[in-house]
């Protein structure tokens, strides 16, 4: 009976040479079937191709395929500013650089400056992210064009910003952009208060509040420095973790980006609150920041997730270099060559960036799950030989290997070709968003 | 007269958008001019257009031209061990894993190897490197046949090696193959010593010796770890860089790999010796070496190159992603974001890297200098816009965006095609040799 029945249809089926199970296994000879948006079947070969009869089979070769990685914290727009001001002391690089440039941003330039942060993602193997700026309408429009899947929001302080005047216009503009969003699949929403010093606990209380009426998540930039927290405790005489659960911020739908300043004690609050951190390792070095206690958190059972923060700091929007970093920082930080060895760090990019995107069907191929998959050339000199797959994507791949970005079972990028970006008109925008930007 | 001067005739004429000039000053409309494998004019693309008539006109568009990258310590045919054994205790990992492979080496694996990170040298921009392993003959070979610069020499231990029984023939091996490459353009021998904890001070003194003889350099691994100086000190009772120097070996001939455990008087000494250290911030990262004080050695004026080290414990043979990495953990490191910027890593990977290939000529784009050029396509979404190339180049660039690597003036690599290296049989080899190194 078996060899006659007839085979299932579905959109696609993407085969390779190998595919990074649920489990951290390598299958060889494997195939993925598609419909839907979701994983219909996982398998060999041929029991895939028998099985399934699909509108578009894509033969990938000596390639790996894997799930999408997720950037768990980033600022998309500020693109535009990447490399526009490196190597400076903190306060001279923001109110020098970084700050005048911004208040010059318009919606049309954030717009420009998300899209080209969507493609570079997009081209490296990236399927989801976390993000929050100024003007996020500007991204979530960029992302909803570029076909990635997107968490974000206005990013809320307690003084004016281009898109409010106040902090009850600002909680508006958030129920707003709820509002426009709420039925689409990809494009979700936010509460995102910038970080304790640049609110007041009034607001953060109204943020809680209005992330519990809409039931969205909530994100902050949390303990990033020293400073921050001295600056804390100067103002409110408590440290910033502690002045955030007094807020009622922490529960496990908080995203906390950075979590570099926390004590021993603080991990454990933060343990039981279920917040997820995003580990920035990349932004944390550049900006001197300190050293997050990342294999100290996921001891304590906390599902870290990994972000790239935001151009001007890093400066690339690229999770394999992310994920190398996080490896390499912390062996040299915990003077132990055993500390977060590959597959965990490739964990914090995948299943646990799914809790920060609030999502945990995202992050692995699982059938049921949503199709957001990538696949890696393995044909590079520099990913050759293949004894482990886990350590060549962390320890070698530079995300250039990216052959193929598909989220919600659709191709977004195949062989250099983005189906959905017009990547030479999008680069003549930047050069004419870069001249407004920087002139006069 | 000007109107009607005769074009000089040349090789070859590259132009691009961009070029990055001997100075760190970026000249747009650019071209170079080459013959005899040496630069024979710099200047704007119509000048050279005009002046120059060449065998071979390349037009790079969007792109930089800049000096090669040198890798100033590596071990080429460890890529055959890439990813093999990762994130285990020190001693575990080369007892248990690197160890047992290294034994069922021979001289035809070692220099499949080799030319395996020859390929993944020249696809991202690395010109010139400086090697040591056993049966260094085969990396030698690789070298010629890849067309890359070399320096390399037999690793010199106090024990057999498969090259050689005993000290006298090991350095009878470095005089044969002295005497073998003493013509060759771009593959130049040097006398290596392993490291003081795997020879004895009267081997070092005998390779001090035929260095001087030979007028050869000398590379040496030292102070990689403190557990290197504690045992040093407690069989020597002296540190590693006293019993160096007293055996002679520090001198502006030497290279010094690693110099992580090194004390403030130790680094006036190494200034005042005028020897060249090498940075492998990857490798002591992964394997938790420590960190070395590169700020505090170019303060005194120390020529510190960069190298990637081999790829067991890297995994990459890829200096823009160690420039990175360079940049980012001496930030981290002197808890200063102003630490080690762009410009000084970009010199230490070119500039100072000449110095450890003891050739002064290199690392530089200069009229009468070596033709030693790459080019960086600068249309990937991840370089883009262009507000500093050489921010783009050390904190975002991947390597992948090199489309053309020269030495010599020869091409090596031209968007995605090697010139001498068949990349499908290299890796067809690869297979067998892996299959042959793990089996039994």
């Amino acid at each position: 009976m078996l060899a006659t029945a007839a085979p299932v249809s579905c959109d696609t089926v993407l085969t390779a040479d190998y595919l990074l199970t649920d489990s951290g296994e390598t299958l060889c000879n494997a195939a993925v079937a598609v419909a839907g948006g979701r994983i219909l079947a996982l398998g060999s070969r041929q029991t895939i191709l028998t099985g399934y009869r699909a509108a578009q089979c894509i033969e990938l070769g000596e390639a790996l395929i894997m799930p999408g990685l997720i950037n768990a914290h980033t600022h998309a727009s500020m693109t535009l500013l990447r490399g526009l001001a490196d190597d400076l002391p903190l306060m001279t690089w923001l109110q020098k650089h970084i700050f005048p440039v911004e208040q010059r941003l318009t919606r049309e330039l954030c717009r420009k400056g998300a899209l080209l942060a969507c493609a570079e993602m997009t081209r490296a193997g990236v399927t989801a992210f976390v993000d929050m700026y100024l003007l996020e309408d500007a991204v979530f429009e960029a992302a909803a064009e570029s076909g990635l899947r997107m968490l974000g929001g206005e990013v809320l302080f307690s003084f004016p910003s281009p898109a409010y005047k106040n902090c009850e216009a600002a909680l508006d503009c958030v129920r707003r952009q709820a509002e426009i969003w709420k039925n689409h699949s990809r494009v979700k929403v936010a509460v995102m208060p910038h970080a304790v010093y640049t609110t007041t606990p009034k607001l953060l209380e109204a943020c809680r509040d209005l992330a519990a009426t809409l039931d969205l998540p909530l994100h902050i930039h949390l303990a990033e420095t020293p400073a921050e927290t001295e600056g804390c405790c100067a103002t409110y005489g408590k440290r910033p973790l502690a002045l955030c659960r007094e807020a009622g911020l922490l529960s496990p739908r908080t995203i906390l980006a950075h979590c570099v300043d926390l004590t021993d004690e603080e991990l454990d609050l933060l343990a039981e609150s279920e917040a997820v951190p995003v580990h920035c390792p990349r932004s944390n070095m550049k900006l001197a920041s300190g050293i997050s206690p990342v294999p100290a958190m996921l001891k304590r059972g906390i599902p870290v997730a990994l972000g790239t923060d935001g151009a001007a700091s890093n400066n690339a929007l690229n999770m394999f270099l992310e994920m190398g970093t996080a490896a390499l920082l912390h062996k040299i930080a915990g003077l132990s060559p055993t500390c977060l060895p590959a597959s965990s760090v490739l964990g914090m990019a995948t299943q646990n960036g799914a809790f920060a995107m609030q999502n945990r069907e995202l992050g692995r191929l699982k059938i049921g799950g949503p199709a957001d998959i990538i696949a890696l050339d393995l044909t590079a000199p520099g990913l050759t030989p293949l004894h482990s797959p886990i350590s060549n994507l962390v320890y070698a791949a530079t995300g250039h290997e990216v052959t193929l970005t598909m989220v919600e079972g659709e191709i977004l990028y195949h062989n250099g070709e983005f189906t959905r970006l017009d990547i030479a008109a999008l680069r003549e925008d930047i050069r004419s968003a870069v001249r407004e930007l920087t002139s006069g």
